[in-house]
């Protein structure tokens, strides 16, 4: 079968083995923003072209309003059960492939939570517990007897964007390798009084008066904001899953709140994909 | 004497009868980002023709690193005292000016934070006890006998702004008048778990599944962030100074946390500017 990851900016293509063994990859930047509506059928058979002949699962944004078709999101709590119930087939000139659903739940408050993608990678790599995924959109997700039960998202790697790109705060950053001490700094200063919009004045302060370089001031607007994404966790410890530099920060910022932490494989994906196509044969 | 109030995106004179009475006023768009190096006593000039020979007092950005000249930061507790001891001249073909210096504190953990012509018209109020400047970067100040004794920066307006110009959260917001009720919910949702990085993203899914609709979700975010500012202050009561559009809304945010307030005038700064040229003469 073929196993494929089509995300916003990116897609990749896996043909595996019976066994879910990867036989041949394929990446390229053909995300779902660059394909122009009506092109997703004539992208995927280049990409995949001398793969014909096998089952396709697709999973990611490929699968939203803005890709080749909506799959409607699955209510949590849901495993491969529910998410193999909920494959949305795709049709074109005589073949097909299957569309992995996104999920939705509540949070406490009732305001509804998405994922679209995430659930592929998470059930992929077969945990337990409480898993983070970091990135322009953090997801933290509940995982129990193989069904994801709940999730919560942050905004927080685009806040860090943003801020960087487009506020006060990142006219006077520069560009530099991290900065270690300036990141756990701005960990610690996520528990301090005032809350987070007191604390992102901070660091425009802090270049001013306080000795914070040009170069450290980004790593300082990290630590604070990965610090307050970090306290609303209340456990012991927390899986991670994401690009080993994203994580890697995340671990150390955890590790500063004496929460402890594993890292899992990021290519977890190729998995859950392999498991759902061999749910559709039968 | 001639009051002056040169911020960064405009400038206004005053001028003043022996009692510090407003005898004419004159308002342009020359706020220090449109003049360039050096040509500060041009524009000067320009903008207060026909009242040569009077004293003048500048307060607002002009005192900045970008303004005029730089007149170094007052440190807290300060008053009319303090501030009148650091007034900063500047001198040009013969004439010369006052510029008021701006204040720096620092935080409960030490970090330092500044103002910059908030001090003259917090002063110019004459009222005592915490008042709130919302705003761009909104601060928050406690007066007692007089003087500022600290204040604290939030930096709600520039996120709001970023927010909704630049991140997924605008690509859904429409131009509409504001929504009292979504205003509301925003406040309200404040309080809720998971905390603003969090909530910020339900500003996206209830636009998605929650019925938010485009026009009201700007008012959402909106109270939202408003709301987590308030909710750091402690007090049962606070003084607003502020254009009346922005106040109203820390006005009705406030009541629905059960927190009283008193508008005071936001025309407030020319009295400290007289003040300042009286104390000048002495």
């Amino acid at each position: 079968m073929i196993a494929i990851d089509w995300g916003t900016s990116s897609f990749r293509a896996y043909r595996l083995d019976a066994q879910g063994g990867v036989l041949e990859s394929r990446t390229s930047s053909q995300g779902i923003l660059k394909v122009a509506p009506g092109q997703f059928p004539r992208v995927l058979e280049e990409q995949t072209s001398g793969w014909e002949g096998a089952p396709i699962v697709m999973s990611g944004m490929v699968g939203s309003r803005q890709g080749w078709a909506e799959a409607p999101y699955v209510t949590c709590p849901a495993g491969f059960d529910e998410i193999a119930a909920s494959l949305h087939e795709v049709r074109w000139g005589g073949r097909s492939a299957w569309i992995v659903p996104g999920l939705s739940c509540r949070d406490a408050a009732g305001v509804p939570d998405v994922m679209r993608g995430e659930e592929t990678q998470i059930l992929g790599c077969g945990v337990e517990g409480t898993v983070c995924l970091p990135g322009t959109h953090s997801k933290w997700v509940e995982v129990k007897n193989g069904r994801i039960e709940r999730f919560c998202t942050f905004m927080t790697g685009e806040v860090y964007a943003v801020l960087k790109q487009h506020s006060i705060l990142g006219r006077m950053m520069q560009d530099g390798p991290p900065d270690a001490g300036a990141f756990a700094d701005g960990v610690r200063r996520s528990g301090e009084p005032g809350g987070l919009l007191h604390h992102l004045f901070g660091v425009r302060t802090r270049g001013l008066m306080g000795g914070l370089g040009a170069a450290a001031s980004a790593s300082h607007l990290s630590g604070i904001l990965i610090g307050h994404e970090l306290r609303t966790f209340e456990g012991k410890s927390f899986n991670l899953l994401g690009v080993p530099e994203l994580a890697a920060l995340y671990q150390q910022a955890a590790a500063a709140l004496g929460i402890e932490t594993r890292m899992l494989d990021p290519d977890s994906a190729v998995r859950s994909l392999h498991r759902l196509g061999v749910m559709l044969r039968r």
